[in-house]
């Protein structure tokens, strides 16, 4: 098929790889110019712009769009649904928030064009060997695209989740049980590194990723983590997110759903960020004042 | 290999068929001495009693353990180590508490005799196809040991761990981490089932299956169990747990490691036991008591 990838970082590179190898023909564009030159020498066609772009391809059109959710894509799509016309479709492979999708889908949908929610999962690897994708968006049109998703994904590696939103919905929640998953592993490597025994980490996550009830990728990432650094001692704890774990718990809120673990690992994550707490402060302090419990002095 | 293996519940019964499909010579004894006729027909020959095991095996004698941690595995052991030799082995494939395990192979040792402690991961599935053992112990006598191991393992799926309670140490903690991955994905289809989308859990459950971050056994499990029962209707959600997470929490307390996610999936599992929580009509009563909230009337 033909389509257009706008996008060429770490995913849509990859992604883009991945659908040349699979014999599709690519317009592709990027701020960096540079990635998409790159991606001409695997047989995609650059475009300048997306004016280029859109030109470039034929109705119904098909747009990729891998760029960070937020200003960026909502700058991206408003700009491309003026290029567009009724019957095109774009797919929105960040990772929007999907009360953004909804609401996108629904004022391109006025103008007959379909917009598709396509959480995307699996990592730089997965985008370019095969990912895993949640997509949500008009049932009809899905499979005129559903080509795509098949190419790019790996076997059972793709889902039509029902109405707009529902695919960026699925993969939000996917990373919140990301985030409770990460913790808890984390934790467990936390309880062997205090403890009295001497673990060798790279095997230990070999062993829990063969036959073991904790199997799965993660581990075998922890793998490979541990066999580049024994005990991780080149970094530092500093877990950063990138937005999902929060809109999962601000939707749990909304919910008024009872998910704890997932709360709890995004706020091990913020706590991760800072040296000291003024609550760590505020405790020592109280402690101080009540029982005359040393305190450790800071700058002042 | 010949050994004997006490205790053919779930998981004994398991490793016995595991074994015997190897080849190995079985002398096999449970209270139930049915469980031993039926493996007698798969080539195993029953014990009526440890005392018959012991006569049936020669030296160096080697006696796998697969009973329920506590008292039984204690007096397991304390009978077998009256009947045992110098030079004679036993493997405990249970789940004892690590320190336990020390104090057992400290004593054991003194008589000559080598106590293993292995845990054992995979469920009762891979007890009979192939599991993931951790195993503690002497580490010159492990080698006459390991034959069995690679055999009853999945490839990979088995490591020497260091001294004893090594092995019991790290099964604890491979549950720890359990409890905290269940407890995240099971919040994650509570937040699916929270939502106004309508997912089909089972379908969501095999895509994570497949190429997603989140991929693992327990999410093919879940795939299972959503397979069999869409809405887990038939299910209440009472969380029971045998122990190995509240070790993992208590191990925590002990080392001061900083552990809230796994702690937080246990004490998730105790709410889950209760109907209603004293803490619950304490909240409600204050509640009432300072601004006249209306609480929900219980039974006099």
């Amino acid at each position: 098929m033909k389509l257009g990838m706008i996008g060429l970082g770490k995913m849509g590179f990859n992604l883009a790889l991945n659908l040349l190898n699979h014999g599709h023909d690519l317009v592709v564009s990027d701020i960096n110019p540079q990635r998409g030159q790159q991606l001409a020498e695997q047989g995609a066609l650059p475009a300048s712009s997306l004016e280029d772009m859109v030109t470039k391809l034929v109705p119904p059109r098909i747009v990729w769009v891998m760029v960070p959710a937020g200003e960026i894509v909502t700058g991206v799509i408003d700009t491309l649904a003026g290029l567009l016309e009724a019957g095109d479709i774009i797919i929105d492979g960040g990772n929007s928030h999907y009360k953004e999708s909804i609401a996108r889908a629904g004022k391109l949908r006025e103008r007959g064009i379909y917009l598709f929610d396509a959480g995307t999962s699996g990592g730089t690897e997965g985008a370019e060997h095969g990912a895993c994708f949640m997509v949500g968006g008009n049932a009809e049109v899905f499979t005129e695209i559903e080509p795509l998703f098949r190419d790019l994904a790996v076997e059972r590696g793709y889902l039509y989740t029902g109405e707009s939103g529902s695919g960026h919905f699925l993969k939000m929640i996917h990373n919140g049980i990301e985030y409770g998953m990460m913790q808890a592993i984390a934790e467990g490597f936390e309880l062997l590194e205090k403890s009295s025994f001497d673990f060798n980490y790279e095997n230990v996550a070999q062993l829990w990723s063969n036959g073991s009830v904790i199997r799965g990728w993660l581990m075998e990432l922890a793998q490979n983590a541990f066999a580049k650094d024994p005990k991780l001692s080149g970094i530092r704890g500093v877990m950063h997110s990138s937005g999902e774990g929060k809109w999962t718990v601000q939707t749990a809120l909304d919910l008024e759903a009872s998910t704890p673990v997932i709360a709890l690992s995004l706020l091990m994550r913020y706590r991760s960020l800072e040296d000291d707490t003024f609550h760590g402060k505020v405790v020592a302090a109280l402690r101080n004042e009540f029982g005359g419990h040393a305190v450790v002095q800071g700058e002042q």
